[in-house]
């Protein structure tokens, strides 16, 4: 029989924030293949039988390069395996997911991608921070931060629009250049910007500021990786509408 | 006791990508505050003694104003009602969702926020069209082109950026507009763009081009709102990576 993959977004943290499909998938396959960015509590979902095989970026003694990845998706399928190919968020956005179907295509491995909730959702529904609002935000642009070279090589005056809400993942070491460059492309120093620690999971931690002072205010937070960054005038609703780990 | 209302995202019309807690949340509510963009299959799962209130704007005779729901979501909730407040895709992704929790905020109501799988996500995912890739795009902006006043007064630098994919919501009715102006900002013709229409649903349709063509190709096929619209490089992986009604 011929194997399949379904390349399935984890969410952002929270296994509860998982789609139906893919708790549906995760309990029905043979074997899940899985990054770092997927939550330790998703994990826990996977039944004790389904082979589990770590291919992060993070821990150096297993590290597989992309298109090793890419290598052992299509030669699980080969083997007739019925594949989950786990991703942080959405496998669409920052994830790859697109050069790994690539591979899949050209193999002739049949596969399937079950969308999952981005950060930028789930971070902002967690955080209070509505990412559009009729008063403050027509469109919400979603970056990386996070570049090859250690550098932050974005697109500043994309950034830099008023009305608009800007969110940047895995932007922490770059913070302070991204703050300076935001103000030197045209936005206020007093904009509002924030910071979300460990977004949807119970030790969320919310830092706002403005571009001036937030990366001082993450500093001194001790915030670590992986977060995510919000620029706009929407982090000002933070102070009003937070509930997440606060009431009750 | 007092109530409580969840604003809940819906995800983009399979029911089987709610996410868990959505899922969890609906079969244990006493009323459900819903909209047009709330797919069938989805409110198929609400629980037969569950109060079901539509408050969508699509239905003259029924539509209230969003200072109308707010009041009704206060009232709902002092009643001692567990809501669930249920929006198409995600709640603060074009759902005035941020305007909603501003009234339960200043009424002293709790709530929570459950975030969905937002269209651009979801249809990405079912049209084999990655919303950021490596070799084509860094970056995605995400946009309404539905307008009170029926014109397109849309940030045209802002969506005009290379290396940049950007998905509209509701635009097809100013998909002329949306072309010319990104053509005129800059874009060049040939830049592939493509048109989803029921994105995720079994009736899913996918119309691709070129900026200079798009218009009469998703005319010529006659597409339906509602719509979603994906400008940039990465379309033209939708002939290599579609998958979705068509296969097996």
């Amino acid at each position: 029989a011929t194997g399949r993959v379904a390349l399935v977004g984890a969410g952002p943290g929270d296994p509860e924030l998982l789609t139906v499909k893919a708790a549906r998938l995760l309990a029905a396959c043979d074997v899940v293949v899985y990054d770092a960015l997927v939550g330790g509590g998703v994990m826990d979902l996977v039944p004790g039988h389904v082979e589990r095989r770590y291919v992060g970026k993070q821990r150096a003694n297993h590290s597989l390069s992309q298109d090793q990845i890419n290598s052992l998706l299509v030669a699980l399928a080969r083997q007739g395996k019925r594949v989950v190919r786990l991703k942080g968020g959405d496998p669409f956005v920052f994830g790859r997911g697109g050069e790994e179907l690539q591979a899949l295509a050209e193999a002739g491995v049949p596969y399937e991608v079950v969308p999952g909730i981005t950060a930028a959702c789930g971070v902002s529904a967690h955080a209070g921070i509505p990412l559009t609002h009729r008063d403050f935000a027509q469109g919400c642009l979603i970056v990386t931060g996070h570049l090859k070279d250690g550098s932050c090589n974005l697109d500043w005056p994309a950034l830099a629009r008023p009305k608009q809400t800007t969110v940047i993942y895995m932007g922490l070491a770059g913070l302070p250049e991204i703050c300076a460059q935001l103000i030197a492309h045209g936005l206020p120093a007093t904009h509002p910007a924030g910071v979300v620690e460990q977004g949807t999971l119970p030790g969320q931690r919310v830092v706002t500021g403005t571009l001036a002072d937030l990366p001082q205010r993450v500093a001194e937070a001790g915030l670590k990786s992986p977060c995510l960054t919000i620029v706009g005038e929407v982090v000002s609703l933070h102070g009003t509408l937070a509930w997440f780990g606060q009431r009750e």
